[in-house]
């Protein structure tokens, strides 16, 4: 008999309680075990048919031996960390869905696992049903990784979808999302890119064995995108879309971004729409790899979650493998720029003025353009370019009020 | 130290041996003990930097205990069958790429592992370097699966992707891939299904857990496909892609088949190209979950054998989960037919008679059609329907020489 603990009931907590109740037959037949859940910690008082499961007192779960599986669903970074690491330290394996957890103290919470040969498992902490971290420590063991980008937050893919297909600006699309429950009240963590952030920290740490903080990548989000910068992409066949972005680069550095970036219509990731995600792995030996689905949702984060849980009791008595190192300062190579196509818009007051310029001075790194003469703004994607190159060139324009990089995935 | 042997140097067994032996120090990192090649079975002469390692006899392989691993990548079933058996008997674990085998012989060689206690995997059997097998059955463990589907064949779609980007015919289309390497001399095994037949037989067996055999699915090829077809679905706002497809049906059976079906374009399967393979997989709590990669390749396809090597290793005192039962012949429903839109041409001799005898006669199930009197044929999407009902009405029908019906996925 395995006994589970489930800290936090929320939405993500209490799919969890049910996945493991109402279907503990079939999860039963997976571990080949009886399965309980023993507790679940919640301030809040709940109405529900297993009332009797619950505490407010995390020492409830943290003293009793016979729990040997901590699911925490909370959230944040407190109390979430120091109840994950007191869990770790008495010889109980945790599983989470907290990116925000997993990418600030991941190295140090996989290191205590490791110590105590125990499971620390977050499966559901990037791309929530989808199978992306297994497979990628598990089926790409023989490969050498990277690169890795996707859309990895489905509220600002919705919203950039909205403002795609149906033209909607990105105030109206916001809204829209947070009226159909797509978006919080307060967007911040997804539409300024954190969310996001998060996710290519932890990818990155898996794929290439190091940590990656959140603070080290340059992050962000769609609030700048307008219905035009949509319709030139359109434009020039590309779709914009909210990319994490992470690549080894020389020296055994990376570089880790989450930017708005231009993808060409012909790439599969154009084509993910709504509120799903897509994780792209590049491995040296199977080329482009893609998982793909939902990346949020009660039923498939618990999934996930309860994926591990039955992983952990599989793997009791197993040694660990999933694990990294800790970061470092210089391990994200932040100065670096890779030479690519950019996409730029350029706003002027004197619109003959800035063609004039345009053509005697960006002529020779510009690819292809759109003038729009109604708005004042000359849109066009770079030659591969160096960004620092490139953004020289445009702040020593007489002519230009304004301009805007977008990055692109060609 | 863990030996290996390696049986067949073809293009997937060359590729596994260069990675063991080429990337022996990563492989090492991983497994965190010495990996060795001991023996490579081949009845050909190589001259390679370790020809030392070649045998022609079987029994070298089969009676040297210091062998705890072999990876099968012969292809076919004899004498691959009565090797893999052997193996697994002698209480060594064995992977391979051999979809054939597994197709054919999956659940009876998995009964032989369980027994031993040592691994049976097969994850290079189905979409070559692409993870699906595993997080299958892992990742996906909180999940009832009750659908599977997927472009499951590169060559095929390569061919029909040709026909649909470049307006090429099916024969020269044929021909370039053949010219290419990426189709055989001999095509029949992937222009007429039956490779792709193998792989969902794979897929179904391991998710739903009883085995499905390959003359239990009903099976077309893509030969009568032609580029009047691929503009009818264009029309008709889809893509033509060979679909093999599994699905839950009542009283415990399945369906499954290997079809060529009109994919709608806002689909993310519409944008898979070239010689991708891509895998869709319909959980209760994830909802769609879909991998994406090359379906073969060298490097692919021996990544992924390289990766159940790692894992035979990891797990080698561990208990084995991968299982299913054996199959039945009533198992899969043949004659069940689902109520869904289907795509359907007629052809006849006398364009208006035919014309007349649509309107008065099929109206009632026609959603949308398309008139081409050039080529005195009709095109049309039906209403959701049975498959059977509809047949019974083209065959009717008087004006009509033939007819043809392809699945859709809309």
């Amino acid at each position: 008999m395995i006994n589970i603990a489930i800290m936090g009931h929320g939405v993500v907590g209490s799919g969890v309680a049910e996945i493991l109740i109402n279907h503990n037959d079939r999860i039963k037949n997976r571990v080949k075990q009886d399965i309980n859940v023993k507790h679940i910690l919640d301030l809040r008082d709940f109405n529900v048919a297993y009332s009797d499961k619950f505490t407010k007192d995390f020492n409830d779960i943290l003293n009793d031996d016979s729990v040997s599986v901590v699911a925490e669903v909370m959230g944040g970074i407190t109390p979430a960390y120091d109840f994950v690491k007191a869990c770790l330290l008495k010889g109980k394996s945790v599983v989470t869905s907290n990116k925000e957890l997993v990418a600030a103290k991941g190295a140090e919470l996989i290191k205590i696992a490791n110590e105590k040969n125990v499971s620390f498992l977050f499966e559901a902490s990037v791309g929530g049903g989808i199978p992306v971290l297994r497979p990628i420590s598990n089926c790409l063991a023989a490969n050498e990784i990277d690169e890795i980008w996707g859309i990895l937050n489905g509220t600002t893919n919705y919203i950039l979808n909205k403002m795609i297909v149906d033209n909607m600006d990105f105030a109206s699309a916001l809204k829209l999302a947070q009226d159909l429950g797509f978006a919080e009240r307060n967007p911040a963590a997804d539409v300024e890119g954190h969310d996001a952030c998060r996710k290519i920290c932890i990818l990155s740490a898996l794929a290439y064995g190091k940590h990656v903080y959140p603070d080290q990548v340059k992050t962000e989000g769609i609030t700048e995108i307008t219905l035009d910068d949509v319709e030139y992409a359109d434009n020039f066949g590309a779709v914009i879309k909210l990319i994490g972005h992470s690549k080894k680069v020389e020296n055994g550095k990376i570089i880790a971004s989450v930017r708005p970036t231009l993808v060409s219509r012909s790439h599969i990731l154009a084509g993910v729409n709504g509120v799903f995600n897509a994780v792209v792995v590049n491995g040296d030996q199977t080329g482009e790899v893609a998982f793909y689905g939902k990346g949020a949702g009660k039923e498939a984060t618990a999934s996930a979650v309860v994926g591990d849980i039955i992983d952990c009791i599989k793997n009791q008595n197993n040694e660990k493998y999933l694990t990294w190192e800790d970061g470092s300062a210089d391990y994200v190579d932040t100065r670096y720029s890779e030479s690519s196509p950019l996409y730029v818009t350029l706003k002027g007051d004197d619109f003959a003025a800035l063609k004039g310029e345009f053509s005697s001075v960006l002529s020779d790194i510009c690819d292809s353009h759109i003038m729009n003469e109604y708005k004042n703004e000359i849109a066009f994607i770079t030659k591969p370019n160096n960004e620092s190159f490139v953004k020289d060139k445009l702040t020593a324009l007489k002519t230009v009020n304004s301009y805007k990089i977008l990055h692109t995935m060609f």
